[in-house]
């Protein structure tokens, strides 16, 4: 399992580009082994036309074929075994048992694809049957199902080496629904996603499928990216990180001549509404709660919660008081990358330059800069400088809090009011305490994704009911999910068959129902074929 | 039911501007009574402020009651009797047969809506449930459903001045998600948009709702739907439209700080492929359904079939003839507009001008220019000259079609493969020719929203299966239909509830499925209540 530093074209190396360069440790910030080859405009084409050459005897294929692809994928990756967790490692400085539960999240979500892609029912299969007497005119027999977009763009998270990135969600959610994939892989990781992506063309090699329907491509700038979102097959793109990444793709994608959608997370503050009630309870719990989640990997999750918010009173006092004592004591950490560290530095600097914004707290220990370390911070202020200050309102990426005391219910209902769109918002509660602000939680729904009670945001459950996405500028298009198993309807479009006589008909939309799917026949919901046959 | 002219906010009427415009009788082209005045800045603001302020109470009253309301409206549209019929063909040249045929349709749509939300399951409610116990983390109990977008701004669509216009599909669908609706009226049909307007007012107040779900403004040019698109508190927009009308909101609709979905959907072609079989059956048959097809409502459909492809062959040339015969006998008739008119006529021109095209026939009585009458056409040309020339696959919007006559299988295949997206396709077969066309299919299912064998476009059945929409250009966004019941989801997003308790939830996500939708309760579809409550 040597790494070449190739692009990997339809299970070929491709390596015409001049452009090269190593990943770095951010544990030495040395460079690790293998340059890699940005990829040529030639080699982005021929990704993208591998990839639509590929998509027809794939979904010619049966759902069985599909979810074995999946699965074996998985089996794949874990069949690097630890040449991919010390890898993974290397390039992004997350500690071993943080890369092993995300390779087990990522195979698990494979696993959970495939689970769907079998039981067969997300096509969301409607039947209208034929009523040839009807007056004035005969009603056609109209049936429709969801097939795949076409080709779909996926581009490696800095902060998911695994989970959101080669084989990340995106990709199996584009796979599940039928589409093939080009991969731009994150330069922070680029042997990571070598890796990954060789196992999966050693999966669609051992099904016997079209090599085109996976292809990973490098490229340190924006370049490579941009002739990927305005490629003519190019159907949609995934993207997860940065807001203003995510805007110049979603730029690109809705200028083609053909505008194309563009999911991009963008990560999030992920507001903490802390009731007086659960204050009074709990202030210590909901403060080692709240730590954890902040300092959790670093503070590189796009759920950390960046801003929390209660009452003024002795107990928020409190609160401060004991978040601030164990952010104190939090061992500094190394980044996913300098440029990543930098920018946290940065941020932390101009924030506590703020009027009227006070640092409550910050890691004793020293940074070691050279091992691209970071401290954690607990910033406060009141809610009239906070909503005064654009600035306090942006995301920092990396373990840091803001701690933003009102002065009244109004005025914490106004911090709400005044919230952009986020991925997550929580409110901590004593029992009873829901019901005398329903008003927030009216007004929190309008800003997110997913709300929590008495919770914390970061650990993204992956099931079907998740929603990892939300309002702009937390997702560029807040009707669908990320995570989950819904993150499939990114991929798929409806398509209506008129008149078609039953050996025409894809099997989902057959009498006989022969997959035995949910379908909506004649408006009712069933497994059962059609009685009234074409 | 005097019309005033004014534009209706939130039930109330408004007319400070200072713009005035009165409607014109196409058959006659003289101005119909009262001037319509167009909104002001203020007011469009106005409107989307009622809009944003009515709809939490419109979404905490239960769904029965929002169905009551489409209803109710359906009704209301009825009790406007033939003032409207009158009014409506008055203003758009159609005849009182269709316009009622529409009306039907209308509130056909409206009644559908309302079975679709009092069912309930259209939400999507997923319950995943708490696993405390699971090891290495406890799994939270997380459940999501649909929400509403937010306001919803409807352009109305010159051709359909009820079906897709104030109280047309797209505001449906917007109130059934639960979306307040803000209606920009087209200056073709203003008079019957208002007595629409004023039928959904009545409508809203006798269902003791908030008068801010529904507004009607009026603008002669594009600044007042450039502001409602820019506005920000819209949350997504309907269109049904020209290409270029339709191309402008999108574009304005990207550029803003937040982007907002636009569903525009821009007419088509709609591609008729005869194959040979089919030729030899019944070229005569063939000829009479697309000629009717063709010159339906003066072939002011967006389904209307402007180009027929075939293997040249003796029997195509007799279905050249057969169509022709019936083109020249079609008498001319009434246009919506005289600048739909003129186009008309221009386009025809520029067509007829090209290369390698024939005429192949027109109506053969004398166009009456004063009643804004256009005549059917029907040109002829090979597949070399329509696939060099792209002028020849733009549409005409009006009662023409082109018939290109192919060399080969190949070449009839090329002419599908360089086809753009369109809302419909369609292949006239012979038993067992479908079989051996396959690829024909294939194609064609990625360039259309809609397949259909042996029928003609026109007539678009409004069902749950229907796909109105395609790749573009025939629409902005193919992974959505703007017909059926499935148009809902253009205006809802998911959001998910993570650790609530039961009364915090709404209900359709409470355990004891009080609405008796049906649900996913851990991946398994069930209307049960469930068991392992929190």
């Amino acid at each position: 399992m040597q790494l070449t530093g190739a692009n990997l074209i339809a299970g070929a190396d491709a390596s015409d580009g001049s452009q090269r360069q190593a990943a770095l440790d951010p544990w030495s910030n040395e460079e690790l082994a293998v340059e890699f080859v940005g990829a040529t405009h030639d080699e982005v084409d021929r990704a993208l036309q591998a990839a639509a050459r590929a998509m027809p005897s794939y979904n010619a294929a049966a759902p069985r074929a599909r979810a074995d692809l999946l699965r074996r994928m998985g089996d794949e990756i874990l069949d690097l075994g630890d040449t991919l967790i010390e890898r993974c490692c290397a390039e992004t400085g997350l500690p071993a048992a943080r890369i092993e539960s995300e390779r087990g999240r990522t195979v698990n979500q494979l696993r959970m694809f495939a689970d769907l892609v079998e039981e067969g029912s997300w096509v969301d299969a409607r039947i209208d049957t034929a009523a040839p007497d009807r007056q004035p005119l005969p009603k056609p027999d109209v049936r429709r199902m969801l097939r795949p977009l076409g080709p779909v763009v996926v581009f490696g998270a800095s902060n998911f080496p695994l989970a959101f990135s080669a084989a990340g969600g995106d990709t199996a959610s584009a796979l599940a629904a039928g589409c093939a994939v080009v991969v731009k892989a994150h330069r922070s990781h680029p042997g990571t996603a070598e890796l990954v992506a060789r196992a999966l063309g050693r999966a669609i090699a051992a099904c016997n499928m079209d090599a085109g329907l996976f292809s990973l491509l490098h490229g340190p700038g924006a370049e490579v990216g941009h002739a990927l979102v305005t490629h003519p097959l190019t159907r949609a793109v995934g993207f997860t990180g940065s807001a203003g990444g995510g805007r110049s793709l979603f730029d690109a994608a809705a200028a083609r001549p053909d505008p194309i959608p563009v999911f991009a997370e963008m990560g999030s503050i992920n507001p903490v509404f802390v009731l007086p009630g659960a204050l009074r309870e709990r202030a210590d719990q909901i403060a080692a709660g709240l730590h954890q989640s902040v300092t959790l990997s670093v503070g590189q999750f796009c759920t950390n919660p960046g801003l929390v918010v209660g009452l003024e009173s002795p107990e928020l006092v409190s609160l401060r008081a004991s978040t601030a004592e164990l952010i104190e004591q939090t061992a500094p950490a190394t980044m996913l990358n300098s440029g990543i560290r930098n920018s946290y530095e940065r941020a932390i600097g101009s924030f506590g330059a703020q009027q009227g914004v006070a640092l409550a707290a910050r890691s004793e220990a020293e940074v070691a800069a050279g091992r691209t370390e970071a401290g954690a911070h607990l910033f406060a202020t009141d809610a009239a400088t906070y909503m005064g200050n654009a600035e306090l309102g942006e995301e920092i990426f990396g373990p840091s809090t803001l701690l933003v005391a009102s002065q009244s219910r109004e005025e914490l209902l106004e911090v709400a009011n005044g919230l952009v769109g986020h991925l997550t918002a929580t409110i901590h509660a004593a029992d009873g305490e829901l019901e005398e602000y329903a008003d927030l939680i009216a007004v929190l729904e309008s800003k997110v994704g997913r709300l929590l009670i008495n919770g914390f945001p970061t650990g993204v459950e992956v099931c079907s009911a998740m929603t990892h996405g939300g309002p702009y500028p937390a997702s560029t298009d807040t009707r669908f999910t990320s995570v989950g198993t819904a993150a499939i309807y990114r991929f798929a479009r409806p398509v209506s068959y008129q008149g078609f006589p039953q050996m025409a008909l894809p099997e989902a939309l057959r009498d006989a129902n022969p997959l035995g799917i949910l379908r909506q026949v004649d408006s009712t919901y069933t497994r059962e074929p059609v009685s009234t046959g074409a």
